[in-house]
Formats: structure tokens, sequence, C-alpha cells
């Protein structure tokens, strides 16, 4: 089921700027037994977005509902909703009416053999470099270009995701997930202050890692840095964590942090 | 008049790539007496980007003649082509098919008083920054967000454009035009390798002064170099050529290669 602007279509118009221009925002959820996971926190980015974008937010409680619903009619998917500026506004500039475009739409979950957490995953190193821009650092929005140039890079399927460096040579995420380090039993993420995606799973386990008295910094983390981890793990709302058993010609062990921090996880309520 | 893959319609498909990721391209092209003004040459650039893109090209004499068909239908217009990679692919991950959108759409000249050359233009400079990556510069792709936010920094309609800085502090170009800066009776503009349009009419200038035996480089330009310059002016398609009078709070004089270069302009054949 599509529910655009509340109605049960699927088609919407040229002229919505999301396609005009990109000039939106989406988020990725997981629906797991009918209710979408960390719902909330998904929520509160997508609002943080409208505002850094300058769009008129959609009735939160409106918004809510309608996700609630489409949810209900499935068990365990994907959930994608996409919020636009919808249409108006002379070329670039945007119009003052708030038009707001609201889509909400389901799919099957991908294809995770189960056993990637037990085996770990195979990681390359993409040459496709994130633009810097902090204005729109942090946020999902609907410029997704670099991602798709970068997914493009490898066909292997055994190869799960590709890691993108910035214009700096900072390591900044994957193509769809956030990075973490473990050196020395401490937890190191790349600061998302100039490009890159502040991923739901992300902040999740941050707020984990610190109620257990592991400390984790969000810093500038080079290539060198990475390859000098003892453990590495990628996150996102619909996998959760992947350990990284393989970057590039690298092998890394699934370590003891990477597994309690997994543990965690999936004790945890949302 | 709106064609999208042929057919006379208004809506297109909620999962078109175009709006999930901005995974396209497009063109606006001035229709002057019913004939799209430098149709090749947009053309090329829209393949150009199709192949960077690795997007299945439109088939060339179908969509010249889509584009041509819905030129005759007005007088003076603005011609938007948008081209996207359709639907399908997993996630960002593009499919092997060629589902290519085509959507090909008129609309109304934007409000430019003709004296706007003999009077000179306001600009303003942008606190939004261009984010650089090679292999975006220079194609017309759906990732605007930058120019949104750029162009929604004023509303003093006073004000015709705003320059845009890279996350290097060099100056590319405007919201929605280049720039041209002349010192000494030479041509600077902007090299565009980072970020940045190549604009038609960039091209066009830079062709003409060529066969004028002005010389033109494509440089790294800084702030200062371009409140040094003598005169400035902007391109774009729609208005052709649009002199610089005043650049925040320093004044330009519209000098002798601008006006010769907008007489070029005006005796051209396209």
């Amino acid at each position: 089921m599509v529910l655009i602007n509340g109605i049960e279509q699927t088609s919407i118009d040229y002229r919505d700027r999301g396609l005009q221009y990109g000039d939106g925002l989406f988020e990725t959820i997981l629906i797991n037994n009918g209710t979408p996971v960390y719902l909330e926190k998904h929520l509160n980015r997508l609002f943080l977005g409208c505002q850094r974008l300058a769009i008129a937010p959609p009735d939160h409680q409106k918004l809510r509902d309608e996700i609630r619903s489409v949810s209900s009619l499935t068990q365990n998917a994907v959930q994608k909703i996409i919020v636009t500026r919808g249409v108006g506004g002379r070329g670039y500039l945007p119009s003052d009416d708030s038009n707001t475009t609201r889509i909400i739409s389901t799919h099957p979950l991908p294809e995770c053999p189960g056993d990637l957490f037990t085996r770990g995953i195979s990681v390359r190193i993409c040459q496709t470099r994130l633009g810097q821009n902090p204005f729109l650092a942090g946020i999902k929005h609907l410029n997704r270009l670099e991602q798709v140039l970068a997914r493009a890079e490898w066909g292997d399927s055994d190869i799960k995701e590709g890691l993108l460096l910035d214009t700096s040579n900072n390591v900044v995420e994957g193509t769809m997930s956030n990075l973490f380090c473990v050196k020395d039993g401490q937890l190191y993420t790349p600061i998302i202050d100039q490009c890159g995606v502040e991923g739901i799973m992300r902040s999740v386990v941050m707020d984990l890692v610190c109620r257990h008295n592991i400390e984790v910094e969000c810093v500038q983390l080079t290539l060198d840095d990475v390859a000098r981890s003892d453990e590495l793990f990628l996150t996102n709302s619909i996998i959760g964590i992947w350990p990284v058993t393989q970057l590039e010609n690298q092998s890394f062990a699934i370590g003891s942090v990477t597994r309690e921090i997994k543990r965690w996880i999936d004790q945890e309520k949302f």
C-alpha cells in the first residue's frame, strides 16, 4: 500500500520539487511484526531535516497515524517515508506556501541471510567521494547521487557495502550505513559535520554503549585509523549491525565489543 | 503541454529514481518563436550527463522530435527536459534495465525586464557553499539542494542573483548562471572541475570571444580576484548575458567588452 498525502495512489505531480531538485527528505524504517521500529527517532530526524531545509513539516500526528496504519497491514518489511517541499516556487526559489508532499510506502526486506552477523561481511573502499557541505550534513535528504554512483561501483554480491571518503580524505560512512571502529576497548565513529547521514542505528549504538560505560568518540578518521582498528562494524536501521571481517585485502576478527553491542541491540525495546 | 515518455500526462510513478534519489539530469532551453535555441548543445550536455551517470540515454531522434513538437506549440517560453534513470534497482544500486524516463514541459519566461542589460544587476554572495565532487561537476544533474538553499537566502527582488563559493573558497557560479570576469581586456571564468555546471551560454560566450581573438581562461578565482575585475557578467540560456553593476557593496561599470559580447550573442544564429 502506498499513501501519498493520505490518499492511496502511486503517482505524483511531475512538478513536485522532490523530482525537480531532490528538494526533500526520506526515512527508511524497519517494520517488525507490524510495528515501526524506532519510529520517534526517525520522525525526529525527519522533522529536523524539514527545519534545516525550511520545509513546512507535515502535521506530526497525521503523519504518525498514516505510518502506523500502513505498517499494520504488513508483518516484516521496510517502510519508506518521503517528504518533499511539494509543487511551487519560481525555479530554485521555494514558495512561501506549505505544499509539503508526504509519501509512505512499504517494500520487502532486503535479502540478508541471518548468518551475516556470525560470518561478518566484506567491504570495499569506493572511488566516489562525498562532497562536503555542513548545511546538508547529518540529514537524510533526497540528493543521493553520490550514493548511487558509489553503489554502482561494484556488482559482486559477496561485497555487502562500500566505504566512502570525503574530499578531505576522511572516512565518513558506508553507502547505506554508518561505521564504528573499536580500538583498545574504546569506540570511534566518524564525525558527521561536513557530509554523511546521522543514522538512527548509529545513535542507538551510541546511547547503548554510553549506558554500559564504554566510551564512544565522534572523530575524524583516516583510512589508516580504520586499518589500525581491532574491530569494525557497520550499522543501519534495517540490518542492525554487521561486523566487517574483510576490508579490501585486510581481515578483521569479530571481536568481543561488537558481539556485546549486537546482544544489547537485540535486547533493546524500541 | 507536458510529454512524459511520449504521452501527454502530468504525473510520474512515485518509485521513479528521479524522485527517490535525484538520479537524473535536466536541461532548461529557451524557446524563441517556437524554436529551441542551442538545442544540439543542450542535447550534447544531456547525453554527456547520461554517460557520466551511466543512465541509458533516450533515443536521440525520438527525444529531438518530441522536443520540437512540444516547442512548436508555443512562441516564446522556457522548455525543461528531465531525464531520469526511471523505476528499478535495489536501493541505491541501479538496475541493468534501461527504464529511462523523459519529461518535456514548457513554462512561461521569467519576468526579466529587458533593461536589465542596460541597467545591470545587483548580485549577492551566498552563505551556502558548493560541495566538491569531480564525478558530478559540469553536468546538470537533479541534486539541486545547494542551489535551493542558496536561492532561499534572499527575498529582495532587486537582487537578481547570488554567487556561490565552493568549500575551498573558490568562486564557482551563480545559483542559476555562470560568471565571467574581465581584467585588462582578457576574460576569466571559474574552472568547473570540482563542482558547478558547464552552462550552455558559458560555452557560447567562450566560442564567440575566441573567434574574435579575445583570450578566455578557465581558472580558480577567489572573491578578491572577482573584486579586482574591470567588468563582471553572468550568463545563462534563458537570460543570455547580465552585466553585474553591484556585487554586495562594490559597484562595477558595464564595460566595453561586456557590451561587445552582448552584441555578438544577439547576432548569433543558433
